[in-house]
């Protein structure tokens, strides 16, 4: 696909790293996923206040070296484009001048490294060449340690590289995520001169004013909810920003924010005579698409879906109108539902490479224990439904030190044991966690997964490093001797310095347990009658943690039950008249209680990316479609109606979509060309044939 | 001093870090001489095309916490302006919106930590506070690392200030080197419609052309020499770049360049009536003075001045045509000839700062094993000279993080050998030198002190290790054994991995003996004779090399043969016509020969720092001055005329000029309020008094 946006360059699906043949833009992997996500991230207000984030920021590498061993025939012309200064080197290649954008540049016949070197500082470095034989892709090498990564033992990295930047005239930098306009579904003038408008559901883009007369000051009230945007106190709705008026027909503003509801506060002098919106778009396609007998869950999984496209930006976020800021255990969950339903891995990589920062490592991903190691769940998922194996190769250096900083502020025993400045997060949970003053079995478990993941990335690239292996497998080891209750018939929550077991007992050990694999027969048992089906046991609020709770029950079987709690849940959420998810649900909160949390009368995200998890839960578990090998080189569908009459549906791989349909007891399913998977049904199993 | 501009702000002289009770702009330390270093390199174009260092080039950091403790008995209203999105923090402060560039901003009165979070990308963030009590300056801390630094054992650095940068409305990214016009001093029409200046003496700045007509590209052809100018061939002169003709009556072209000579050369349907300049000065206020009876060594100390005004830009580079890069080696000497001429500190810090980049260590400062250990003594000289601590405690983690990446590549011994990837440069010798495989004398000697250097850093500011000290010991104990032939009556330059010592016979490691104290009586007058006047042994043909055994002879109280090798060498260069001392000086080529240098007929730089070393010669051991404690709260001027009748000058001090004068058998000194320091002169010491 060939697409040449010059002024306002749009931000098409993105696709996997790969040397497809075509010469598209390269860069030195994840600088322009920390270039675009430092900026995003920074874009937060808060009470009319700037609000960057607390966690420690990288710079992209202003000087890249980019590298491919060329083995020409005849001298050969291409096309090169470059952000920033650069030299070429090469066979005495002489190099083009500062400021030149796009030239025509003869590289010599001949056995070779050609080597371009690009400076530049604010945008990040970026090469594009386009020959015959020699163009950019990631079959190049990229480096900022100059000649350092030339030295024994220095592994580069590929370049990274998206086949859709593949004009000379349009450099990565200046694409921006597409537009389009939008007008609420109804608005009116209240108190004199003030506008409010109401954009029908939950959305996310640039204000315009219109008729702005006067010179002054406008203030502007964000809210997902009619009371938040109603408020005009300081204090009140998170989201608000003065701006200055610029007279005239429009006035779009300079920043997007994500509401639902507008309120337009002009100061005296000042006039506006409406809204309208550019709804600044999800970069990504919808793939993915579930149908099934009960219109409350088709109705669960839109939602779900629409979601998902708020809080998919240049990178994934958390919530469209607060935090707007991306948390390495919520992206998890974004990786894995944008799986099943766009079916794209370029964001899920950025976001990677994003919330995995630089070096050297001085903070936990987030400041939180439990984020670092989500992070290298997702890296190993990533590649499972991707196959981006070049990504392996990118972020592996990124790895080791992460995880080195993780291991050296292990406990005495090598346990992950809470240090000052380390926060131990889990899940905003109705009760106070016992987190601190002893090792958790929840960090616990999670260490042993990050291990493996790691160590699975190592042997994958062939930079097998077996310390880590063995470190998970003795970690994982201890975890039922160390944390299991006889008393309780369950793993206990916290094991404290003095080595006595804290009293507190919550679901999370026991449902990661559950779905990890932990538990014989009847430890099992004695967990799900002793926690999970106890409602004794403190209960989940926050969809995020329920995104597990309900996974551990699918792999049980229980889709039923499963089923039955989203209705219930997720469909409470719509009942109250959400047009996205919610942060947290708590069906017991009614009227102003609903909208606060974190002891601010609105402080509640109502469009939050973890609502979304059924996407997920319906396309793995009632569609139940499961790629086996990396990248769905080989795959399975095994459906699970849950008490459904019928469902069908859509999910996204990287070679094409698998479709599935049950309908009167029969399973039918189709899976993209030249891959093979096997439906399971009914206690068969048959093999789905690669479509032509 | 208060300097509001708003245009064209223009960099006045630059002063030391410190709390000086007037608010200024505060940044992480270094960020603002990455951001200018970074960009400053990346002007080098090389036979009409761009030219990036081949080092490892750090961003500055995009997200800085800035932290002060207050104890406010009223609430305080401060001017604040920002480089980026901030928020403020602190007994439930809110923070300003982005954009705000200046504002009125009220702190509650109270005991608390008030944070400023500032981010910015592309240019490094930074802020300004200004009240009755708060205000920035470097009682403020700053770090990247968020609250990481506030764990246990962190130690967050001094933020960095320039007392100048004190106005709201001019944010630091916005200033820049001030211009001046000048005019060349003869320019012809030459081959038609070229255009040839001179401009009558080396320079640097802003070429402007006159009465460009027509549409195409103008090639221009720089020159320190009437032949480079003049030559049109592509691989001739280094520096020749094209740019595309803008009608009117001037052109300035959009980069400086340091040249004497401009040949213009403007192609088909274009054409060029004549030239002048816009010179860009150099940031720092001439302070040394030096005068004596002998008028060669006048002009030299003149031209040397110039050949340092020249270099010296954002921040010290090498030389003022062909690299304008900084090498830590070089950059050593402007450092110490700068504290002769100019005085100030804030150009050798941010040089210094540019020079140590940032974490992780990957290479050798500029590649080289030498200029790592060069910047340490740099760091010791600068604090000497200039007694600002709040330096030493801003570089004091990254001094670490260099000599660990040193540390962990010396080989078994614990010694400097050669690595792959390192540069064991030493000098431009007229033969090869044995460099490598096995261990350098001269390295050995470097490291030594740097690590000397580091421990002296290390008791200074109170973070004491021992074992840099120790390490030093153990390493200078081993020279003189390790080393020594007494076949040849010398220091030897290699120990070879065979453990023996290779026939080579230099000057360097036996000079850089003489000046460390690393010999016994004998031994020193083995040197002397074997080497230092022997003329069998290389000479040495940089001014680079030349300044430490000219160094090492003063130190044995050779003055008179000094400043007749100075008249020889320097005063030579002037003999061929010099109007800036040179990178490399061999009285035996003539001709094209003279401005040949690694393998390019006009490679040789004829500006070239490294070349001005009368300067600090001059003023360190003919006017003798010499600081004994840092910041010259102590000092000592002991003159010595090696022959001449007459010298008089000036030397600048942090707390104002010392001049000396001996005239007629007699020596006088006056020194800067409120320091006293000691005259020394014919066998007698007496007390300088501090001037009202």
């Amino acid at each position: 696909m060939k697409v040449v946006l010059t002024l306002c360059a749009a931000w098409v699906a993105l696709v996997l790293n790969g040397a497809s043949g075509e010469a598209s833009w390269i860069w030195y992997p994840g600088d322009y996923a920390l270039w675009r996500g430092n900026d995003l991230q920074a874009r937060r207000i808060e009470y009319g206040g700037g609000y960057p984030v607390f966690w420690p920021t990288y710079a992209p590498h202003p000087l890249v070296d980019f590298r491919k061993d060329v083995d020409l025939k005849a001298p050969e012309t291409v096309e090169l484009a470059t952000e920033g200064v650069c030299r070429i080197m090469g066979l005495g290649l002489r190099s083009p001048m500062p400021g030149v954008v796009s030239n025509r540049f003869v590289l010599p016949a001949g056995r070779y490294t050609l080597v371009a070197r690009v400076y530049s500082q604010g945008r990040p470095p970026a090469l594009y060449m386009n020959g015959p034989t020699v163009r950019t892709d990631s079959s190049w090498k990229a480096d900022w340690r100059m000649s350092a990564a030339w030295q024994p033992g220095m592994v580069s990295p590929p370049a990274e590289t998206r086949a859709q930047f593949d004009s000379p005239v349009t450099r990565p930098a200046s694409v921006t995520l597409a537009v389009r306009h939008a007008e609420p579904v109804s608005q009116k003038r209240i108190l004199g001169g003030h506008v409010f408008a109401d954009f029908g559901r939950e959305t996310f883009g640039f204000l315009r004013l219109k008729g702005v007369k006067g010179k002054g000051r406008i203030r502007i009230v964000y809210g997902e909810s009619e009371p938040e945007a109603m408020c005009e106190d300081f204090n009140g709705p998170d989201q608000w920003e003065y701006v200055e008026a610029e007279p005239g027909d429009e006035q779009r503003l300079k920043v997007s924010r994500g509401w639902r509801y507008v309120h337009v506060i002009p100061e005296d002098g000042v006039s506006v005579e409406g809204v309208a919106m550019d709804e600044e778009l999800c970069p990504l396609s919808r793939v993915g698409a579930f149908r099934c007998s009960d219109e409350r869950l088709n109705r669960i999984w839109e939602v779900s879906a629409r979601t998902l496209e708020l809080t998919t930006r240049e990178i994934y976020i958390e919530g469209a109108k607060r935090d707007r800021w991306t948390w390495s255990g919520d992206a998890r969950q974004s990786y894995l539902m944008g799986y099943y339903l766009f079916g794209e891995s370029g964001l899920a990589r950025d976001t990677l490479f994003y919330q995995r920062g630089g070096d050297p490592v001085v903070m936990h991903v987030n400041q939180i224990m439990d984020y670092t190691f989500y992070w290298f769940l997702s890296v190993r998922e990533y590649y499972l439904y991707t196959g981006d194996r070049v990504f392996l190769e990118q972020a592996y250096d990124r790895m080791v030190s992460l995880m080195d900083f993780a291991i050296g502020r292990l406990d005495a025993n090598g346990r992950p044991h809470d240090r000052p400045g380390d926060w131990m997060f889990i899940d905003w949970a109705p009760e106070t966690l016992h987190n601190t003053g002893g090792v958790t079995s929840f960090e616990q478990m999670l260490l042993v997964e990050a291990l493996e993941a790691l160590a699975y990335v190592s042997d994958t690239i062939g930079r097998g490093n077996a310390a880590y292996r063995e470190r998970a497998a003795k970690l994982r080891a201890e975890i039922v001797p160390l944390f299991w209750s006889d008393e309780k018939g369950a793993l206990m929550h916290l094991l404290k310095d003095d080595g006595t077991l804290d009293a507190q007992l919550t679901r999370y050990p026991n449902m990661f347990g559950l779905a990890s694999g932990y538990f014989n027969d009847g430890q099992r048992e004695s967990v799900l009658k002793n926690v999970i089906f106890n409602d004794a046991v403190m209960k989940i609020q926050t969809p995020y943690m329920r995104f597990y709770e309900l996974e551990a029950l699918c792999r049980l079987g229980l889709r039923e039950r499963v089923l039955d709690e989203v209705r219930a849940y997720w469909g409470g959420m719509l009942d109250e008249g959400a047009t996205s998810f919610w942060e947290l649900y708590n069906p017991d909160e009614k009227g102003a209680a609903k909208y606060a949390m974190y002891g601010r009368p609105f402080g509640k995200s109502l469009c939050h990316a973890w609502g979304a998890s059924p996407i997920y839960l319906f396309g793995r578990y009632v569609l139940g479609v499961e790629p086996t090998k990396p990248g769905y080189a080989e795959y399975v569908v095994a459906p699970d109606l849950g008490g459904l009459d019928w469902v069908e549906g859509t999910v996204p791989t990287p070679h094409g979509p698998i479709t599935v349909s049950v309908k009167g007891g029969v399973a039918t399913a189709t899976g993209p060309a030249n891959c093979a998977g096997t439906l399971r049904w009914n206690g068969k199993s048959v093999r789905i044939p690669a479509t032509k």
